[in-house]
């Protein structure tokens, strides 16, 4: 009889490795403006691993020496200050857990639902994967402010990043003074290269790109400065003519991770289970449909649900074999609620492919396998 | 002018990788019975990386096919189950954070201690390094037990490992009806090999050997099995002759992770930080003494401090350049003080190098050198 137990196992290790069973990988896509996807459907309950996080950047992943980066602080403030590493670490920290998702998750499921039938081959990863949770550590924003002095009048900053594209955004001041941190850490170590290593900006609940990723400096201004990735790109073309510019929140959004497409399934009881999450707070109530939209049953939610952060919700589901169609809607802690593709069209039109966050489908086929459904 | 925001940078990838400026590492022994300690200098936050949290195991990491990895559950029960790794994920899955500590941590730091000088060479990962804390996803022990149905009498239940030693404990029913899980999950993703892949049980605050890993079965039955695990080991001979076994609780421990050894540091501010726990629940209090005892404040916790889990603590102190000794002493929320050195002995004599948890200094030398104290 051979086996594992019979046989004497592998050394230690200095560091880890996945287990040879275990595949799980990002969609890497792009060699300069690029994203790669979270493997939603490979995640266990709320963290997602580093190496596993989403990315996205505009100009590939800058290596930045950590002893040669600083912050610039300046503008309407009584002391500039250039901050470097080892002094930005001497304040008082905070760690916390919250999610970042670009604000064009969702894009590729919208777009082939918009233009024709949605891609059946559509996996979690696919659908919704520009998204991430991570505890976060590093200095509350305000503690940096207050060591510059906001000058009276400043009522907005640009945050720019060190990176080749220098992507910059403008943020209204009272983010500092509410959540915002500037922080050097994800999940226990330093914040990986692809994920702004030495330091970003962490806006809880915001659009992903407002957290600005090799942050090198920080200005504070009367108004907005309008740069490229706030007027070319990241402001939302309205139906009236208008546009929608800084549309910062990432509203509520829920996914069914599984059963999904590629699983296969069979008759009898199903952990129905998927994540949820809003930019504002917690997560009150998400809702699971078995039969396309008809009747609703709450899922329970991990706990402990916290604010701007991934939440895992599960429904249990006896599958009796006819084809069914599995949605989910998530409720926030302020009445938000996460709508329909139609109500979503009538709000926004059809001129702009960030902030899509409709209701999602799973079929169900009669012969188990599942695919995606599209935007209800 | 060069640098990182004149270049393009890397392109997106499958999995991330460190940034080549970071270098934390587990410090490997043993290529069989081996151990390798957690980098706790490194670490920012709560969380330990996966792949850098603390491995010991006595006969090296198998390597098993979760499709066909099974756990048994048997003995004083009702209906004798073996469960496939599908099967076992159906049930209500729960999340959690704790650590898991080795009962011989420590060991080094007090063995040098013990018989001569402390080696003034040691780090926070060689003194402390053997516990790691992590997000871990599985199911409440008590739904299995539910499930086969537990026969009156059953007292203890004999959880039993799948690598070539099969590491067996013995442990009393009740705490299946408290906290015990078994995770195939840690930190968002598949447990690691050496943390027990795909499937190990974790009692929340008890010494590691008891969270078995690569678990493939568990035997309820009406007292311990006094397996070679708990009797040739992880049991401590006291001064008076007789033995104290099943030493399950880990106690409160701290230790202070910066200013440590082999950091310089500079007159003015220093974040002293570190990191402590408590197998007893939630760490209430850590005092920080920069004169060796003389007098104790305070330190800031980080929020939230949760239940058997690593809890950061920070004290600033002003450095004056002289010679200065750091300490730090952990209470928690049953009221249990980290012992001193000399407390430790009176009660347990110095037969055993399990759960030495004394208090732990660091020295600052005048030139701002920093070398381990040892136990006082």
């Amino acid at each position: 009889m051979t086996g594992p137990s019979r046989l004497v196992g592998a050394p230690t290790s200095a560091v880890g490795a996945r287990s040879e069973f275990v595949h799980a990988e990002r969609t890497p896509t792009g060699s300069v403006t690029g994203s790669s996807l979270t493997p939603l459907q490979d995640l266990a309950g709320t963290i997602t691993p580093s190496d596993l996080h989403f990315e996205r950047h505009h100009a590939g992943v800058p290596l930045i020496d950590p002893a040669k980066h600083t912050l610039l602080v300046h503008g309407l403030v009584e002391r500039p200050m250039v901050f470097s590493m080892d002094e930005i670490k001497r304040f008082p920290q905070a760690t916390r857990v919250h999610f970042i998702e670009c604000s064009g998750n969702g894009e590729l499921a919208w777009r082939g639902g918009l233009f024709g039938v949605p891609d059946p081959g559509l996996t979690p990863q696919l659908v919704a994967g520009l998204s991430g949770n991570s505890e976060w550590t590093g200095v509350p924003l305000r503690m940096l402010f207050d060591e510059v002095g906001i000058k009276r009048g400043a009522a907005w900053f640009l945050a720019e990043g060190g990176d080749a594209c220098r992507l910059a955004r403008s943020i209204p001041i009272a983010k500092a003074f509410d959540d915002a941190m500037v922080v050097w850490a994800q999940n226990g170590e330093p914040i990986r290269p692809e994920q702004g290593f030495p330091l970003r900006l962490l806006l809880p609940g915001w659009e992903g790109s407002t957290s600005v990723k090799w942050l090198r400096r920080l200005e504070l201004g009367t108004q907005p400065w309008m740069t490229r990735w706030e007027t070319a790109t990241y402001t939302d073309p309205l139906p009236n003519g208008t546009a929608r510019q800084f549309a910062f929140e990432m509203d509520a959004r829920s996914i069914i991770t599984s059963p999904a497409h590629p699983e296969t399934i069979d008759r009898g009881w199903q952990r129905v289970c998927g994540l949820a999450w809003s930019g504002r707070g917690k997560i009150a109530r998400v809702e699971v449909s078995t039969d396309a939209g008809l009747t609703w049953q709450d899922a329970t939610l991990d706990e402990p649900v916290r604010s701007k952060a991934h939440t895992r919700f599960t429904h249990m589901w006896n599958w009796n074999g006819a084809e069914a169609i599995l949605l989910s809607r998530a409720h926030d802690e302020t009445g938000y609620v996460q709508p329909t593709r139609a109500e979503l069209i009538r709000a926004r039109g059809i001129g702009t492919l960030y902030h899509w966050n409709p209701i999602y489908g799973w079929k169900v086929a009669a012969n188990g396998r599942v695919f995606f459904h599209g935007a209800t």
